[in-house]
């Protein structure tokens, strides 16, 4: 039996987002590697496997990169089939590039399967398209995670041009609005939070730039959280979302 | 029996990267209006359904979005199950917010089923992260569909400073990549074309700005293609794909 790793998103949140591919890669799984964020209703899908988690506690990463690497490395030269699981897409801030890099060094054979980025997903849920016609003709997807890495992004963007929408920004909004504002961004143009987004506990917030600088956007330390920034916020959609019973998904 | 639209988004072209809730949607459906590069092995999971066409023959519109988005309506208004079903995601270029709208106006239940978009999927199937450590810190998207939108586009930007995903910019990859030269991008700067990723005849062009430029890449008239430009295009990962067997798929 040869071993092999399957970089594989997990998408925003919601089980129905997972891919068929996901599934059943998770599905033949022998070895779980998993990081914070990821779904418990998506790691059952796992039944067989030995589940890793590898994702930060506290502030502090849990293993460091390399270690990470290594342990996927030498589970799949032992005939394991490895499913690193990743929040969104693996090649969106999830350091899928440097993993993928790694076993192509070490000669093992991989995969990447494709998530639902919430850098589309999040705004959707929340009645936000990324592009519209007439709108916005296209958009930016940044980390909001460090500061120096945010700014140095922005400063590439002329002010209010194209849709922007900041991952793992949450807990530094205010320091995001400042920043746009900052460098000529109007502080009424339209800006919104999603937080925990298709999920159970999904929380929207919409405002500008100016309110996101002022008001405490409430959220749980744990969430995950998207914030969109753009004329596209204020297009008029509502969140939609039609409850579909349940039969509908079993059939 | 009250009726719905799903707004889905079908992917970029393999079935297993449907979702699990896209699925559920198409097998309960009653009509589908699907577009064009929407891919006959996904159309099959809509076994009850009326199919309808509503893409684009020969560079013209089968059906006008105004004509689409009354054909939507009244389908549900008559108590049908509608999926309006796109290529990629709904709410990337797809006019889904446009869609959305005209079924909120309406007063039509609708959901947004989000969908693995092409701009991340197509340069991760040829082996590119669009983010990667230390390489670049954001990407934008946007279409090449049309010159003015575009250059509109590309002028918020300072050249080479982020990671630029083109999507439907297959016939005008020339005349995008001498807009970008003018703009100031290095002629040097990495550039690759995918064309029908995910699909079994998957091509990757690998070159630069300036060969984007001078080298016809060839292309099938109906293939769908993403540009993807930047240096995360040589950070040096091929294409992987191990061939999994199809009882990994069936489990």
């Amino acid at each position: 039996m040869k071993g092999h790793v399957s970089l594989v998103g997990a998408g925003p949140g919601d089980p129905g987002l997972l891919t068929r591919t996901a599934i059943a890669r998770l599905r033949a799984a022998d070895f779980v590697l998993y990081d914070a964020l990821v779904d418990d209703r998506i790691l059952r899908y796992a039944r067989r496997a030995q589940r890793f988690y590898v994702g930060k506690r506290a502030g502090r990463h849990a293993m460091t990169q390399t270690a990470i690497q290594g342990l996927m490395i030498r589970a799949a030269r032992r005939g394991r089939r490895v499913v690193r699981l990743k929040g969104g897409d693996p090649f969106v801030f999830g350091r899928g590039g440097e993993e993928a890099l790694a076993l192509q060094r070490a000669g093992v054979p991989y995969d990447v399967v494709p998530g639902i980025s919430s850098a589309i997903a999040a705004p959707a849920a929340a009645g936000i398209p990324v592009t519209h016609r007439g709108v916005s003709a296209a958009f930016l997807v940044v980390s909001g995670h460090e500061e120096e890495a945010f700014a140095n992004a922005i400063a590439q963007l002329q002010p209010n041009g194209v849709t922007v929408v900041v991952l793992m920004g949450l807990g530094r909004s205010a320091a995001i609005a400042c920043r746009l504002i900052d460098r000529g961004w109007s502080r009424g143009t339209p800006a919104a939070v999603i937080v925990d987004a298709s999920r159970p506990g999904q929380q929207v917030w919409r405002g500008t730039l100016d309110q996101l600088v002022t008001e405490a956007v409430a959220v749980d330390a744990g969430g995950a959280g998207t914030i969109v920034i753009g004329d596209v916020v204020a297009i008029g959609l509502q969140e939609a979302g039609i409850e579909f019973p349940i039969e509908a998904l079993c059939q």
